[in-house]
């Protein structure tokens, strides 16, 4: 054995905290959000909020935050995307069910009358999705979104759906987790439509997914149990059911919430009214050149009352064309 | 500005560094377990799942533990402790409602008749809990059940309930969560119940707590958004309904579960169908002196089945009295 001399060993453990120092190094926060007012408000609560010694310290495990889905972490343009995955996943199925030509809701879907459908709710195409379903397991039915999000293309922008998260949206949710945040999405549409992608796209684990699902039963398939998708969903409505979708699947009130559409206010309304510090954000799509512009009257993500309260109560309003120096991530789209 | 030698600095580094390096040397594991073919397992299954370069390494994000709570956690006699709590609190409220002395289940709670309570089942009694508290609010739901475990004592014990739980599994939930798992309780018991405790008692968060839950509805109240329990429950149901309850809480299949009655087999035969390694135990009560022992007749956390189950299977059958040096956390209870 070689005897090294103590100086030696100092330099190979200095040079240690050195390494583990830089790699503890902070990046500058929110890369793609152009400096402003809403960077500012953003930085500004989380230091406030995770600071010893601030007078608004939260403990880390009241640090929940929570996002809606569609338009607010992703696009949701033509329709929400999984209305395109249900219409998409419906008409494959089509061909082996020629009575679906002349019944409605499949008819609808069958020709892509998008305007009935939108009219109809996203409701009633998950419930026609589990109808449709009905009898597979969940892993196949795992297996069948996970296929559509590898073929599908936006009609727009001719990428797949999962390219058309928001750069920005992806910097926050790693911030509040880089800060000792648990990040949810909540949302209505379905669990067993998103948990497939929110791990690889945002890091947030399936047990992190709340919205609606599909009923299941236990079955024993060749002597190994499995769950088998039923005919029903059980629901969680935009609105007024969102609050009590955090109170079943979180158990804590958020903190932090962000959404974009009217859908979503009492999921913000449910933030605020918290007795802490909370922090309350719309997203709203101003930016027709690099994604939509669209509010008050689209049926798609309609923002009116929300806006209208949101800027009576000092929420903030990000404006996606001034506040965000990106929409895509650069690897998925150039903006 | 003093100056010092650089040698100094190396000696504030290194010490920097063997202080570090002494904070992250892990304590040995399970200290409460004997040494003996359980204790080995599961170290064993721990290390394997959790080495890099193992042939059955598991990656972090699909390290699910699962946990019953009545008789894994903590003790379960003279009956499950929410039911105890749910007495208690119609008791309480029975003063106002004289009515109930002739209805029945009403009567048997007031009379504390806990043979015909047992036989009814926990699941009638937690529909009564919901009844009997519709129009509270979840937070005041939630001050009653910490205000009776501040109160209430365990009849043999003369302890509070949380005195209860078990040390083992206490030291087990910590090396789990230490290695990566992610560690959630399952059962059909009220979340309502389990999650004021969940947090302090064993370290996990309410969103990680799966059961039964109230119907719950936003109201204003004040002005200000308010969640009311409503008189009615979203069972969980024991058996076929806990793999379906994980499907729809945690979206992932465990690779770790515990249990210790008939009423978990189906949570640990899911558990046990994974494609990957598992680990499948079940605690049997076998220490009268110490805690209770019991199983196949038992009205409560009958093992009859599952144990004939775990034998033929080879599941880890933990025996309360050989396998742990301790029950209680040496602070409650003096073995």
């Amino acid at each position: 054995m070689r005897t090294l001399a103590l100086s030696h060993w100092l330099a190979v453990l200095a040079m240690a905290v050195l390494t583990a120092t830089a790699q503890a190094q902070p990046k500058a926060p929110l890369p793609s959000w152009n400096v402003g007012a809403t960077k500012q408000a953003i930085i500004r609560f989380v230091t406030d909020t995770t600071s010893g010694g601030s007078p608004n310290f939260v403990p880390e495990e009241q640090r929940i935050a929570v996002f809606d889905s569609d338009g607010t972490l992703w696009a949701e343009q033509p329709a929400y995307f999984q209305l395109l995955f249900a219409i998409d996943r419906i008409r494959q199925l089509a061909a082996g069910h020629p009575d679906w030509s002349t019944q409605q809701p499949y008819s609808a879907v069958v020709d892509q009358d998008l305007k009935t459908l939108l009219a109809s709710g996203d409701k009633d195409l998950l419930y026609l999705l589990a109808a449709t379903h009905a009898g597979m397991t969940v892993d196949e039915f795992e297996q069948t979104v996970l296929q559509w999000l590898a073929d599908a293309r936006n009609a727009r922008f001719k990428r797949p759906y999962t390219d058309l998260v928001y750069q920005p949206m992806l910097e926050l949710v790693d911030y509040l987790r880089d800060n000792g945040f648990k990040v949810f999405i909540v949302s209505s549409d379905g669990v067993e439509f998103m948990r497939p992608f929110a791990e690889f796209l945002y890091g947030i684990p399936p047990n992190q997914v709340v919205g609606s699902s599909f009923m299941t039963q236990m079955q024993l398939r060749g002597g190994k149990p499995t769950l088998i998708i039923l005919p029903k969903v059980d629901f969680v409505e935009d609105g007024p059911g969102l609050p009590v979708a955090i109170q079943r699947f979180i158990g804590r009130r958020p903190i932090l919430a962000f959404g974009n559409a009217d859908a979503d206010r009492q999921l913000l309304e449910w933030t605020a009214a918290n007795s802490g510090p909370t922090l309350v954000g719309l997203i709203h799509h101003t930016d027709s050149a690099r994604e939509w512009a669209y509010d008050r009257t689209s049926p798609v993500g309609r923002l009116d009352q929300a806006l209208n309260e949101a800027n009576a109560r000092g929420w903030i309003v990000v404006d996606m064309k001034k506040d965000w120096s990106r929409v895509f991530p650069p690897q998925n789209l150039a903006d």
